[in-house]
């Protein structure tokens, strides 16, 4: 997948109003360094957005406005719903990924992927809250932090966004771009506690986790089974 | 430094032209979620800024409508040269910290807050690359990804920011809602390289870095040359 540094390399990530933030800005601090490259934000139109927590974000392109990307980078959150059902959204998936080097969902955002059937009989992750639902969209569900299978990368929740990508800029431009990034960003990472997935947190921080994002776990749940359902009676 | 749940507790971030977004955008992540708090996104006026890479990121509070903050983070990035000379901007920095709770400096945010002098003889981090400049501003430079020394908590470069808010969150609300943020992140970090610090970096990596760098590292050094001059002729 290595380029000749020569050549050009489109790079967009798709903004959506209640998604969260870290999942694309995480990825746009590592890809919008690579040498030779273009990083485009993208919105269904140009208005400004808002993530789950009110963080504005401005997309400069519509989607119909988007180059063929060498680089889709499809970020998760709770807005993640509502663009699992949008065809707009889903068709601008589609189309990209036939030209597409890699196709990049970080946390939900391989739902969103997923409901375009491109991940169908590829193996993938995803925040570790949805992880159930990987297998019911035809996944092959693998518990690691980035999952690499053909074109499709993705990653699994949020701040694993920074690790995917910059396993992408190695993809694509090789080791020493990959390595010069993470150092720029000074990426040796000091978490102050073990607390980072529910294998090590505290039982009863999972528990608090659990119950924060029960309401959204639920609507996801719906979301996806009525779209399986649709899918089982030929839709 | 552990405040009641009861009290509410406000959050500020400073934006400015040519940062990092990820000093920023880190941060904001995390301590956008603490239970009982607001975040407030300020610039010198509301006007969009472009990060270092094009980001456009939008204040939604001049820093004169700012209310008194418990707790200020000040992003580094670039931009920061031109921070260190912005009455304005090192006004509200002395003002806020007498009352604030505490002082978070990210990457060269930690230049920006030493321009203000209120650094003088504190321990302090930076971006590694500007490390040998906190010593000249009178700070006591600790080499450590997150330094505490009372209201002063600073984290080395860029995704420093990350541990260092996960700090700030654990001084404020405690532990398990700290570890809550980290786990809902899934911040338990697998970079593909070990070449996040000068340190652990390979040598051609790291001369690489320093080569990208040397303009930028420069301006600062004149910039801080000229600042300490400036102070040593009672200025």
């Amino acid at each position: 997948m290595l380029c000749s540094p020569d050549q050009h390399l489109q790079i967009g990530a798709i903004l959506f109003p209640d998604m969260d933030q870290f999942d694309f800005t995480g990825p746009f601090e590592v890809l919008s360094r690579l040498p030779n490259s273009t990083f485009h934000v993208l919105g269904k139109d140009r208005s400004p957005v808002r993530d789950m927590k009110g963080l504005i974000l401005t997309p400069e392109k519509t989607l119909a406005e988007a180059p063929q990307l060498d680089v889709l980078v499809v970020p998760g959150g709770p807005g993640q719903v509502q663009m699992m059902e949008d065809e707009t959204v889903l068709s601008f998936i589609r189309q990209q990924s036939t030209g597409t080097k890699i196709v990049f969902s970080v946390c939900t955002g391989a739902l969103i992927v997923a409901a375009t059937r491109l991940l169908r009989g590829v193996k993938a992750t995803t925040h570790w809250a949805s992880f159930q639902f990987l297998e019911p969209l035809g996944i092959i569900p693998v518990d690691e932090r980035v999952v690499v299978d053909g074109k499709f990368v993705s990653a699994a929740g949020v701040s694993s966004g920074i690790d995917g990508a910059l396993r992408v800029a190695s993809l694509l431009r090789g080791d020493s771009v990959a390595q010069e990034i993470q150092l720029y960003m000074q990426y040796a990472p000091e978490p102050p506690f073990n607390s980072g997935s529910p294998q090590s947190a505290p039982l009863h921080v999972l528990a608090l986790a659990q119950k924060t994002g029960s309401e959204l776990t639920k609507a996801r749940a719906a979301n996806i089974e009525r779209l399986v359902a649709d899918w089982q009676n030929g839709g």
